[in-house]
């Protein structure tokens, strides 16, 4: 943590994250996306079964592995709950796990889940992940907007009081993301109309040392444009960007909704899955140093293009 | 079964959930919501806390007498995963154990989990819940459509080639669901157009004995009038009803988008939570006899009024 917030005693997802950020001098994050058919060999022992106990110790030791690479050159990893899910509780068992040892290590986790529910069933999603007392602590969670802003408002107040973080589905990077949010409402696409109807939550969520808001926003790398259309309605959320890479957005893609700060442009994380944690060469490593080589290239690789891009 | 389904050795789960229905004469699901302080305490030993082993196993007994109950008075149940994730792993575990268990009772289980991503990460949730070696297998899934039709295609087509159902979150049963699904696009409402992009996809997966369709949509009683609208857009298409009672939609309400069939109105499900597994005079039960008696009098009462509602 930066010595001003550390001084200041500040617990603000949106501060220290910024923070954090600005010491490592880029923004990427690292998706942990356990993949089954992808675990290089060294880590697995024979055939992967989701419901098996070797699987998950196999997925917990690869992963641990890469969180030791990757431990104070990154700010922030995010776990897809999904590759997680798929082993059953043994699964959420790794990712418990998991979580508490990057948290250890100084890493900022945001759990993408992708969640969204009303009432007292959002009040039970918050405190599995959210609240001071969360059985499966993280930083920050995605969430999904359909069922409306009182489905959200549920989180947002845990987040407020716990000093956590959001990240609401505005413009997503797939394909078929223009079905429902890039339909016309009141003359606008309805993904804007989504990001004005936070515009009062990311406000009341506004971190007291660097201004940027604790309830962000998901906007795909593949969508620069509408990025910037989203950057207009909400001055101070932090973006969380996928489709950096694999799916085709480049890193200028990927930072078309940041905005000039004291360190370059600055405003949110740019995700990469596939691109670090399966880098080129690492599955077919034969030496745990053939591995860690393979993972250390592929991270400075996109370090340096996403450094470069935000210190032009 | 009915002996229809059973001999010709179908496997669809709109038919063979309509099938049920029909035996049991009303549709009426039970949901299995475990609030931590809703629990009588004839179950639970001490204080609950989520991330305790006694807490999973006070659940696992109670939710277990609350199956025991059921069991053959009604087709169907639907568990709210986010009550068994606020317990972390432990409550994956008892999930787990409940479905495997209501399952071999001969319910049907819908698990309400509203997920919703996108390629690999979709085919994760899928390998979770819906394939046919999948870890923590059930009959059915909740999915919500922010994403994209291509986000729901994948669960689509696991579900078509396991016989598992999913129903889409289209026009939901609180008081902030407008604030999308409402919106105007091209002078219709959003949740109308979420429904015609299912059109397609809800033909294919329609059962070839009763004509319904295994890709359902949710749409709440609390809004009669648009299930009118949704039923016209998505003729064969099953309804999950939530918001009956405890939300204030009367069984009249809960059946707008009802259809007359052989033997009565039908077309999909009407979900109480809390008026069953939390039935008055249950918490404060001071004996098993007692407590069962104040469940099976909920339940008669529940499947009095929507099978009286059914069949006039």
């Amino acid at each position: 943590m930066s010595k001003q917030l550390a001084a200041s005693g500040a617990k603000h997802f949106a501060d220290h994250l910024i923070s954090e950020i600005r010491d490592v001098g880029h923004p990427l994050c690292v998706g942990l996306d356990p993949h089954l058919d992808l675990i290089p060999s060294l880590f697995t022992q024979g055939s992967m079964h989701p419901s098996d106990e070797l699987t998950a110790q196999a997925i917990e030791s690869f992963l641990s592995a890469v969180l030791e690479r990757i431990a104070g050159r990154v700010a922030i990893v995010k776990p897809q709950i999904a590759f997680f899910e798929q082993l059953g509780w043994r699964g959420l068992r790794v990712l418990s796990r998991l979580c508490a040892r990057a948290q250890a290590d100084g890493l900022t986790v945001l759990l993408d889940a992708k969640r969204g529910d009303i009432g007292s069933t959002a009040k039970a999603y918050a405190k599995a992940y959210l609240t001071a007392d969360a059985t499966m602590p993280v930083n920050a969670l995605t969430l999904n907007p359909y069922l409306g802003l009182d489905s959200l408002a549920e989180f947002a107040a845990v987040a407020a009081g716990a000093g956590k973080g959001l990240f609401v589905l505005v413009k997503t990077s797939n394909p078929g993301s223009g079905d429902l949010q890039d339909q016309q409402v009141q003359a606008q696409p309805l993904y804007i109309q989504v990001a004005r109807g936070l515009v009062a939550m990311h406000g009341a969520l506004k971190g007291p040392v660097t201004g940027w808001s604790s309830l962000g926003v998901v906007c795909g790398a593949t969508w620069p444009h509408q990025a910037a259309l989203v950057r207009e309605a909400l001055p101070h959320a932090l973006f969380l960007v996928p489709g950096y890479g694999a799916q085709g957005g480049s890193a200028a893609d990927a930072l078309a909704g940041f905005v000039p700060g004291p360190y370059g442009l600055e405003g949110g994380i740019v995700n990469t899955s596939r691109g670090v944690v399966f880098a080129a060469n690492s599955a077919a490593a034969s030496s745990t140093a053939a591995w860690e080589q393979a993972i250390d290239n592929a991270l400075e690789s996109s370090i340096d293009e996403l450094g470069n891009a935000v210190h032009v």
